[in-house]
């Protein structure tokens, strides 16, 4: 094992920016770059390295504005409405379309409109022509020498025409800042290969480099490094040797990783400051050698998707001349207590919906190895040093990873999650591309308190209920007992026992189960209802079953429990059973059903949603699927 | 000169919209393209054409989320605090760094700053550990089947991370749209060449290749093609010959040309709407031929890009199934009266910016062929169809071209606009990437104005009074009373006579005026009362001035005219002059300053623009351009 750093120094957050700041100002690097000429079609997104002088005029000569005649105004005076002057064509009046120049010693247009042509070399006009009438002045646009676009402009689309229009066919744009991106870890295995077990597939680089690239750098990933110090410092001296703007080293997951880090930089110049007191990605690494930046950035995918956002992308901002991304902000309450490291500043992915005018929170998993909690954000909350966090209903501000629109144009299902509603969410994206069902898990009861405290546009719930066998009625009528509420049922799913290929122990029944592990669910969803009521049936106590305290979030999760060994057993859907290779003996078809307050049943989202779900094409395809039915998709039970 | 149709049918924008969906839908090119596979690493910026699920589950095992050891929890059950329990290494405890895969048979990891080492082979406990502490569960991020990104979804950096995590080498996006663009006119020449009179630069092409790439699509542009009906029938046909997804005919400027664009789709296909009810850009066609559509783009420049921005953009999104974009739109009020065509959708550029908390929209030169209108546009305001405009001070709202952040972040400077603006502007924005002026050129006595109206933050004045020999005191006290207002210092600046080079009248003096042909500058410039001073002080009377009435806006304009023979003389700064290659004899040094309210100076802007204003890096530049003095420029008079 590697020799390992307990304690890492944390600083603040702006004090390890304040620290890069000052070192790349004393090594002459925190000014933009230097521009390079690039033709005009190249350079969209570009950033001006100068301003940009009009060439030429635009216009560059006196044009008619208008298709018609250009005469001298001079020579139109003495025309009346009630008496037409006649001017002899090529001689006091010249055909002229929109944009020709104006023929010398003519100074205005009559429009074709108001002419009328008498003879073949004869037109008549009615009204005086007043000088420079219908006339595009020669620089009506741009006059040559003055500034068109300043110094620092991202170039748009509008911009390049106006370059054009004004006699460019290059501009002077930053140079792309250069990063080398180092990965390291003997865990790693690059994306392109099957990981073994023990294996992890390196991503962060591939999230670096499109971070980088999204914001005007380009990045050069080198191959992986494994966890040895001298093989760390000739990758980082080839890095140098290619004299780049910045360097990233990517740590490993372990925290020794970011001692060969620390060490590999300190062998070549200096470590600045190791650990930042941010949440997450904590063990951020800033030094400087051979005068070029070099980053540690932590190995936990969320941290180092993080320290890109904190540290990466404003250095290619700064590089290129741009202020800072002010990412647009909003208020929010939270809709969970959200505990806060006090001397962190803290940065938790969020969930966003708008329940009834209000912006809500709810804060996504937090672990730094889950990836998927950024890809699923809607934005980032920060609860600064020296907050303990947000209590449920209070106020946080979050930057937004999504417009305001589209989240103010999301349902929020939650409660029990089924598969199937990512398939709902897919037909009704395909349906109408501005419309976005996000669904977050808690379990059926749970979703049913989000619909009472209003954080929820709908739930998701299969609640049996053993005395009237019904589902979910009777819950509804228990947690909603003043909200008039619809339920509209999804699908009727089939559960039953997970068990490994094979099925080694026999297990065909609850009544197997004493001496098995069994993986149980999370209190509050509806299969450990299903389960408790099954055991009851059985006469079996819940302290008969090992493995009951054993909570699981996810039919997934059961499964994937199973299939790696963790338990003998588990209940759940059909589905998750055979996307995970797994045996699986039916029990039950239950009634997952949709719960929609009736007072949001006209809304445009609430609309969508249940035309998508009653379409033939979405039940075709959901009863397709193997331990689902759809006959009933889309029917109304009234509360 | 060609054919002409002088009416055109306009229908309403969102008609025409609807009959080109229509026209799609029949010819069954309504829904978005198809998907093609491409390497993780090339698709950021691409949009799913279908979900993507986890080919494995992240982690695919089972693994430390602590460096440690990995134990059994049942082995630990005896460790207390006060009792330290003994683990053999390699039988018990298992070394593991973060990330490392569970060994067999355990189910915990115990944290290494909880453990000490007894002896080579021993370690020592002092808690229990729970079963899965420390543990990252195998699928704790995404489990494999899970949906981990819906269809229609534009891909980020950490979308592909988790793509890549999961074990994705590839993703299916959808295929770019294919476009072909046709620029048409007789009087255009390439961007490459250099415009002889009478010919125009064509850079229409630039702007909707480039806004069709900003928006995921892509353009091929085909030679220019002349006005010649047979040319284009054969450029359509060879267009239509690569099935592209669109077409798109870029009009020359005359009228006559969209006749050729019509006729040339109407040999080919059906013409679907010619002339739709916006301003600018009434002359639209929309065409299908082959069941490709066809958009005819009107010739100016403002109504091109704007009809790329009404018609083409959203059917790159629509193509990639993607929503609509959704600029974030605000409310202002308006400094001027716009007067709208009742029958239209009136699109009009504004400059924006915030004062005393209000945001206020400045609309900006309205010709569709002032390219530079949309370069600093700020946001586009939109006055719906029967709307006949909006008063000074009446509400408007405007999308916005560029972040609100920077908008507030902006100085307005109204008032006499000097070139040297723009270096301060380039200066400040070289020293302080966020913060942002803008200068609106309305006269040094409207910049007072505009002050005592507080729609500015500051104006540029130079207004001599005779009688007290004063620069711009004399018409502070005037026109701002009730306003404490500081002066500062900009620059001193010569004006004089700007004739053409060599002089071949001979002007010398202002005596020589009269009989030559003057070009003069607007009421309320600074210039024009310095010329009206110099007239009287030479007892001519205005009437004795040819093209007394003739009013420019700027210097640079007023230099324009002289150059291309509109005038024999102007009075203006020499910079003007030489810009122009023009000859130039001064008569008199004047003062230029910025009038800022005393209540603003200790805002942010001002003070960047201040500490700008006297670096001597700016000083220095200033004081070098011809016909500026910088001595006194950061000084401070106080009125």
């Amino acid at each position: 094992m590697a020799k390992r750093q307990i304690y890492l120094e944390d600083i603040p957050l702006a004090e390890a920016r304040a620290t890069l700041q000052a070192a790349l100002a004393s090594a002459g690097r925190a000014a933009p770059l230097p521009g390079e000429s690039l033709p005009l079609d190249e350079a969209l997104g570009r950033v001006t390295a100068e301003p940009a002088r009009a060439a030429l005029s635009s216009p560059h000569f006196h044009c008619a504005a208008m298709d018609g005649y250009a005469v001298s105004a001079a020579d139109t005076v003495a025309a009346r409405e009630t008496k037409a002057l006649a001017l002899r064509l090529g001689r006091e009046a010249y055909p002229v379309n929109t944009g020709d120049p104006l023929p010398e010693k003519t100074n205005a247009v009559i429009m074709i409109e108001n002419t009328n042509q008498s003879d073949e070399s004869t037109i008549l006009i009615y009204a005086a022509a007043a000088p420079w009438q219908h006339v595009r002045l020669m620089g009506e646009d741009m006059v040559a020498t003055e500034t068109v676009l300043q110094v620092n402009h991202q170039l748009r689309p509008v911009d390049l025409g106006a370059l054009a229009g004004c006699g460019h066919q290059q501009v002077i744009v930053r140079r792309k800042p250069r990063v080398v991106i180092i990965p390291t870890g003997s865990e790693l295995v690059p994306a392109q290969e099957r990981p073994k077990r023990g294996q992890l597939i390196e991503y962060n680089s591939l999230i670096l480099r499109s971070q980088i690239s999204e914001n005007g750098g380009e990045a050069e990933v080198t191959g992986i490094v494994g966890d040895d110090e001298t093989a760390l410092q000739v990758a980082l001296s080839a890095a140098q040797a290619s004299k780049p703007d910045l360097i990233l080293i990517l740590s490993g997951s372990s925290a020794g990783s970011h001692d060969f880090t620390a060490d590999a930089i300190r062998s070549l110049g200096e470590v600045l400051t190791h650990g930042i007191a941010v949440r997450p990605g904590h063990p951020v690494i800033i030094g400087m050698a051979a005068r070029i930046p070099i980053i540690g950035v932590p190995g936990y995918p969320v941290s180092a998707a993080l320290t890109g956002e904190l540290f990466v992308v404003p250095l290619m901002r700064q590089w290129l001349g741009l202020a800072p991304i002010a990412s647009p902000t909003i208020d929010a309450i939270t809709t969970q207590k959200i505990a806060s490291p006090i001397g962190d500043d803290d940065f938790v992915r969020v969930a966003l919906a708008e329940l009834d005018g209000q912006l809500q929170a709810t804060p996504l998993r937090r672990g730094a190895g889950v990836i998927t909690s950024l890809v699923q954000a809607d934005g980032l909350a920060h609860i600064p040093r020296f907050h303990e966090g947000v209590d449920r209903g209070g106020r946080l501000k979050a930057s937004l990873y999504r417009p305001l629109s589209l989240i103010k144009r999301t349902l929020l299902i939650m409660g029990s999650h089924d598969p199937m509603l990512d398939l709902l969410a897919t037909h009704l994206r395909r349906h109408t591309s501005d419309q976005r069902i996000v669904s977050v898990n808690v379990g059926s009861i749970g979703g049913l308190i989000a619909l009472r405290r209003r954080e929820a546009h709908l739930a998701g719930c299969h609640l049996f209920h053993p005395e009237s066998e019904t589902y979910n009625t009777h819950y509804l009528a228990r947690y909603l007992p003043h909200e008039p509420v619809e339920l509209v049922t999804f699908a009727q799913r089939e559960q039953g026992l997970i068990l490994p290929a094979g099925n080694p122990r026999g297990i065909t029944t609850v009544a197997d189960l004493p001496g098995a592990r069994y993986i149980n669910r999370q209190r509050g969803a509806g299969t450990r209802l299903l389960f408790d009521h099954l055991l009851a049936q059985h006469e079996i106590s819940p302290d008969a079953i090992t493995g009951y305290h054993h909570e699981e979030y996810t039919h997934l999760a059961v499964a994937a429990a199973v299939a790696d060994g963790i338990g003998d057993c588990g209940m759940g859907l059909r589905s998750a059973a055979e996307a995970m290779g797994l045996d699986f003996i039916g029990l039950t078809w239950e009634r997952f059903d949709l719960a929609i307050p009736r007072r949001r049943l006209e809304s445009a989202g609430i609309l969508a949603l249940l035309e998508t779900l009653r379409s033939s094409e979405f039940r075709r395809e959901l009863g397709a699927q193997s331990g689902y039915r759809s006959d009933e998709t889309g029917q109304v039970l009234t509360k």
